[in-house]
């Protein structure tokens, strides 16, 4: 595709998504298609021969689009909605536009350098402390998602504990990401599970400091714990400065894991998410495709010490061997993550930061934050349904009450509502357990949300719940 | 950001984009910034308010075009040249549009069921075997990079094996790709080095025999050998089918890392690198953005059997449970791969095969085959260089001569003309090391060189080896 040709084909795409974008409340939020159904409607064999872009385009529409689940519509409140933005996808187009590899400093010395600009930015707009800024022995990267975040802090914590893995562990909660177990399985480390306080969901710093010292008794090495800030279940928030206290004590690794409800404290008001942070944690991890109008794939670690990261990651096969890395002057950021190749990603991040400004940031948060509050009060109004009283962030937990019911038939009430709003087309919400009671989780944050999405999204779940009542349930 | 706003703005980048792409010989290939000058240039604090979007395109013209080393330049032969097009552009583009997450089928189905179309065409265009299809017990997925497909296949390898990781082992060479050491030192898993031929650089399936039956005599558990077809450096070709049958006697689970050359396999007169795949590999990687016109990031790994991929990888909170997950009817692509979430990534690799068709992406191939023999046949007509017999592929590895230098001078002479090379801005090459001898690498496969490029790298070459014999060199 010539230069001129990709002009043409680029405006059409440009034009395809901006149509998109302005006519997504026509489309059902969540596909309805069956297994195998979108499969079965694609050529079983690769053309022979090349086809024109507009037959792209056209299949996009026609064959694909009745399989999309619509992540930006307005009625997405399923898990964490899409964070997408036009300076975000464009940032990203520039990226794939420019094709370059930003492995090595060497490689496209300004991937690398915007990329500390742009964390040591959001370490400012979010207030983290002076020793995550790359100024300084430690320093912010731009990581694919929390998941693979949790992995490198993991071996950071490792290559600083030293010893076998299998005499290691790490502490999380039942609240704490399945990506923190998952890392731990990759590494072969095992893990202690901490109590939770049963009604805020919050670890047990007491329950973790007996933890670490029965295993420091047994000669075991605790490596590493994990404090969610915003747990992706209920937005839960662990006591970090107490589970920091603990870590301090016994030189254990103080991760923390605030994917979510991080990129929050871009605000003074949920600043205090932060509190802890400065004095313990070790790495912070937080991902701004979760809330702040950033497109997926955008996850930010920072590290207080880079050195044993590097340690852990680091490979130096001739045919990278350059000047710029010997010299010791530069960051390789090939040395911060878990593949080797990179995309320009700071340009993603940077785009949206100019674009919105703090000003523009702190708007979006609060956004989410007061949709959220109108729709708890909406349910706490109705004695229909409980609403959990934990709601600092864009995320209301609530349940559907189904009088003289069992615990088991309630909650299986409680999913066939939920099927009955997704299947309508109109709305997507998700579920999660707290203790053995199912309650729906509405999440709030999606750019495109308005205030009268929330009114009527309430009245949706509203009227499928008298439905489902006067049906005799 | 608006639909309206976005369809202007972007549009502004489709048109930067392709001015760019149009003009990319005026810029040097390879930057020419000090450490910290991009840095430097930018503000230390992000701003308050929003800018317009025309800022955005204004400072990475001005402040970041000098930071850039263009990899798209046709004068790129250093590592392996970006292998951007319009089409894997504008397919990932429509991805960022899209905003949907793929993490489960039940996210966005289409998003699913392309790709196991598009990862079944392309086995199907490389002649990969039916259990690589995702119609049986195996499959395809697309990963990052080729470091992450190593990972998910060295973790799939230790649930096989099973036992204590410590008492595993993984066989790799002194070529292998150096993600295979990282992803043993993730995994905590030791790394035993089979000799390789001094010639060939490929590795000695007998010597793998005998550390196998070592190990196995002192009751390890040989985990995974991987053979590589086009190894990094000088794209070597492991003999895939002599380590299989070691492998197939022991139940050592055998990764075939072809990242480079496997898309090569689109070609007929280039199928002999499959030789031994249908029979002996458990898992095969390639990454189209290597050598097959998609930029980056696509790597598509191949696996017969997923069960113990699944087995390594799943976790299911309550928050992702869903009827489709439950039915086992289908596929979630977030026990395929490393990380939970992930883009529309299909949708890049769709559009290329779509746009180029078989007949294209062999052209492409052959084109990329051609210069190198071009250049090869310049390089050993002049008595002033040795060029390495092995040429398989796009890539070149030869040396100027110097009369009458150690081996040490030899090295430091050559490292200097490519150092002389790189400076000038008109080409950007890059060496590796075989045996002691410093080689330099071109690797020919960038979309945008034509045969010119090749006649006057080589001319360049030649004039700068010159200089050095004239100055006394």
């Amino acid at each position: 595709m010539t230069p001129e040709e990709f002009r043409v084909h680029g405006k059409q795409v440009v034009d395809w998504i901006a149509d998109y974008l302005g006519s997504i409340e026509k489309h059902p939020v969540r596909s309805r298609v069956e297994p195998g159904a979108i499969r079965a409607a694609l050529p079983a064999h690769p053309p022979e021969r090349g086809e024109p872009f507009e037959n792209v385009l056209a299949d996009l529409g026609d064959v694909l689009l009745p399989g999309i689940t619509h992540w930006q519509h307005p009625g997405f409140f399923a898990y964490f909605p899409a964070n997408s933005s036009g300076p975000g996808i464009l940032g990203d187009l520039l990226s794939s536009g420019l094709g370059v590899q930003g492995m090595l400093w060497a490689t496209s010395p300004a991937c690398t350098e915007l990329e500390t600009v742009v964390v040591d930015w959001l370490a400012e707009l979010l207030g983290l402390p002076e020793r995550f800024r790359t100024t300084g022995s430690g320093g912010g990267v731009i990581q694919g998602s929390a998941s693979e975040a949790s992995l490198v802090a993991l071996l950071a914590a490792l290559e600083r504990a030293g010893g076998d893995r299998q005499e290691c562990a790490v502490y999380v909660s039942s609240q704490t990401h399945s990506s923190l177990e998952r890392a731990a399985r990759i590494a072969g480390v095992p893990v202690r599970s901490v109590r939770v306080d049963q009604d805020s969901l919050a670890m047990d710093a007491g329950h973790l400091a007996e933890l670490v010292a029965d295993d420091v008794a047994a000669g075991l090495v605790p490596a590493m714990a994990c404090a969610t800030t915003g747990t992706t279940s209920t937005t839960a928030v662990d006591p970090v400065r107490k589970i920091g206290e603990v870590c301090a004590r016994h030189g254990v690794w103080l991760h923390v894991d605030a994917a979510y409800a991080g990129v929050s404290a871009v605000c003074p008001e949920l600043r205090w998410i932060n509190d802890g942070v400065a004095e313990y944690a070790d790495s912070y991890a937080t991902n701004p495709h979760k809330w702040l109008l950033t497109n997926f794939d955008c996850g930010v670690l920072w590290i207080a010490d880079s050195a044993p990261m590097v340690a852990a990651l680091s490979t130096l096969p001739e045919y990278l061997r350059n000047s710029a890395t010997s010299s010791g002057e530069v960051v390789d950021y090939r040395d911060w993550q878990i593949p080797l190749g990179r995309r320009f990603k700071a340009l993603k991040l940077w785009s949206v930061i100019r674009w919105y400004g703090a000003e523009g940031l702190r708007g979006h948060i609060r956004t989410g934050v007061r949709h959220a509050a109108e729709f708890a009060t909406l349910a706490e109004a109705d004695p229909g349904f409980e609403v959990r009283a934990h709601r600092p962030f864009g995320l209301v937990c609530f349940r559907p009450l189904w009088a003289g019911r069992s615990e088991v038939e309630h909650n299986a009430l409680t999913l066939e509502l939920m099927e009955r709003i997704n299947a309508s087309g109109a709305m997507y919400l998700s579920h999660t357990k707290v203790g053995d009671s199912v309650v729906l989780r509405m999440a709030f944050g999606s750019p495109a949300t308005e205030s009268r999405h929330v009114l009527s999204a309430w009245r949706r779940v509203r009227e499928e719940y008298e439905r489902m009542g006067s049906a005799g349930n």
